[in-house]
């Protein structure tokens, strides 16, 4: 089962590299670009059940090796095959 | 405008810090995750008059600076303020 896990600073944290990015884009005449966030993205294929199974070992492992929760917060998605539309669910953390 | 870049790894060019994550898995116990592949995820807030020139903008930005479209591929999605749902637009590289 194909999941995907996005993990981004929170937004009370300053991103460097973001800014770095802004400044770069700055320089290449980019000047409509305000703001930009870096983060991570990871695509999990992992074996499982249901939808649900998936989610929640996915949200697991985030939490303990792919996100640091204290800087950062991430999203879950699970692409459920049987139904591409209904099949994605979210889960947001603080 | 809200928008986001995500760049990945093409399907053949192999990712070693994907193979690391699954091995520190397989040792923390989660044996079900078969597969992990790690990418970037950028969140651009940029100034645009529609979400096409919004799309297109941050398309080459990805194309020159986000992506190196050698070995990786990148997504576009635009997040229009007027709806939600149908706002969201695609855009995939080969």
């Amino acid at each position: 089962m194909k999941t995907k896990v996005f993990v981004t600073l929170k937004p009370s944290v300053f991103d460097p590299q973001g800014k770095t990015i802004v400044d770069a884009l700055r320089s290449m005449g980019y000047t409509a670009v305000q703001d930009v966030r870096q983060g991570k993205y990871f695509e999990l294929d992992v074996e499982a059940g249901s939808t649900d199974e998936a989610r929640s070992m996915v949200a697991e492992v985030a939490e303990k090796l792919l996100a640091n929760p204290v800087i950062e917060s991430y999203r879950v998605e699970v692409d459920d095959e049987r139904s591409q539309e209904s099949g994605v669910r979210r889960q947001e953390t603080a």
